[in-house]
């Protein structure tokens, strides 16, 4: 008899606070209404992972494409846990852009950690979820803050500081939010290497500058909790002005920026490790949305509508 | 018997510091080898300025264009003190393009004051010189911190902190800057005024923002002693995020700052108000600096390369 179990668990993007978090400082995070499912399903013996978006397979005995890695000691994990002589096949599907910064892998994992534990029969807490998901991330992301699979889990906004925890936050309204994705990535470690190397070279410019991130994450999650979009926008302008003194922006991530600024959005950031990846422009309406997100278009990027979602990991019908 | 004297003054661009300084953080101001040259014609009885790069000319009787306003006060002053029934023509050259941050109107007003003067026989000390061209100035720019009049007086390069006077900064180097125009000017007053409301809407963020930026003007000032242009260019890029974080960046600003930075430049930022007006691009040498020019102008602005001028006002032959 086969057991056949789909789990799904929303990306996020990051509101404020990327890059000031490596370093003590709290960050804002919110999960958003695009989401990767993972199916699985038990079989007689083989093992075997299929992600058609992402255009990866593996099975027992093939080289194992390394974007797989976490998922396959996930798969492990549980099997071992199980103790029962029992193969398993999952299925990929996302709705999240890979490596763009919207935490398409932590929410692959966290999906597949939930789906596959339910279809062995083993009851796994969201802490539990969330801790073997976070192992498995550390594979393929050297040193991840815990925070991507974190809100996968628990879903909403967060407030998030590094060694702390997180304190949830409940927001007043619904902020619409564009993503803009540059068609460009670097690697997280790259930029974050960038930032602590001018870190070291200006501590004097850089220990102030870092508390005014600090501040401004605070002062973002409190516009958030009253409601108050407009103040919020204008966090997000300054926030991005402190990354740009950080060394992170481009050029296209600024003109996508301005782009949307123009076309009325209420503020407008780079998120997550810049260097290219994604913008976020946060919007009043769903009109003035459509509006930003044509601008985006126009100049070059590609833009995602998102919208915060309170659900975290969950299983489907 | 006419007496005729030219004098001459330096114009300046600001390296770090601009916005941070009107509270009370201490400014970089390098003064340049482009100048305002006014000559002084001792005439029977009337008094004449003419302005013709600024298409502007006033004599007794007619109305007076208020660009020429401070002019018109400093001779009122000169020949008040002089107390001989003389009449006086002067005429304005200037190097520097109005109205865009480089000091234009300050170099004219301490070139005046120098030549009408010396025309008049009267001596004034640097000081004397430096008070009345700032008391002229205070008739169009409301609130002058007082620093493009400083600068234009004594020359070379100064830390500047309001009400506490400046220091004189020796360059290990000389400094090669690009100025890039970027054809469209915002009044520094509307400028000022954005950033006092950014400031009092989130001082929690502010006020290390602000420490940031005073750290940075003391380190440039030291990279400048030093002579490490390397560092000095870094700074340069970093004041250039928190300039935007205060709001005052525009995109075309931003174009031809990456621009510059592409072309080969040490670092970056805009220089003064900003809101449109100037950009400034620090190089190492002649041929990075023809590269930048060049870049700038393809972006379309107005490149103006300069270098250090270490004399102020200073009589010509």
């Amino acid at each position: 008899m086969s057991f056949k179990v789909v789990a799904s668990a929303p990306g996020k993007v990051i509101l404020t606070g990327e890059h000031f978090v490596v370093h003590g400082e709290p960050s804002l995070v919110m999960a958003i209404d695009k989401r990767a499912y993972v199916e699985a399903v038990t079989e007689e013996r083989k093992v075997r992972i299929e992600a058609p978006d992402l255009n990866l397979y593996w099975e027992e005995g093939l080289d194992l494409p390394k974007p797989l890695a976490p998922l396959k000691l996930i798969l492990e994990r549980l099997l071992e846990e199980a103790a029962k002589p029992v193969g398993l096949r999952i299925k990929v599907r996302s709705e999240l852009p890979p490596s763009s910064g919207l935490g398409s892998s932590a929410a692959i994992a966290v999906a597949a950690t939930a789906s596959v534990s339910k279809a062995l029969g083993i009851e796994l807490t969201e802490d539990e979820i969330f801790e073997l998901a976070l192992e498995a991330e550390k594979i393929v992301h050297l040193n991840p803050s815990g925070v991507d699979p974190l809100i996968s889990t628990v879903g909403g906004v967060i407030a998030y500081r590094r060694g702390e925890g997180y304190v949830a936050v409940e927001a007043a309204v619904q902020p619409i939010v564009v993503v803009g994705f540059t068609g460009s990535r670097k690697p997280t470690g790259v930029m974050v290497r960038k930032v602590e190397r001018l870190r070291k070279a200006h501590p004097e410019v850089m220990a102030p500058l870092f508390h005014a991130g600090g501040h401004l994450t605070i002062e973002a999650a409190e516009a958030l909790r009253i409601g108050d979009l407009k103040r919020l926008g204008e966090l997000l302008d300054i926030n991005h002005g402190l990354l740009s003194a950080l060394g992170v922006s481009t050029r296209k991530l600024d003109k996508l920026i301005y782009l949307a600024r123009r076309a009325g959005a209420l503020g407008a950031k780079l998120t997550g490790a810049g260097g290219g990846g994604c913008m976020i422009a946060l919007c009043s309406n769903e009109v003035t949305a459509d509006r930003v997100a044509r601008a985006i278009e126009r100049g070059g990027g590609q833009p995602l509508k998102v919208k915060l979602d309170n659900q975290g990991v969950r299983l489907e019908k």
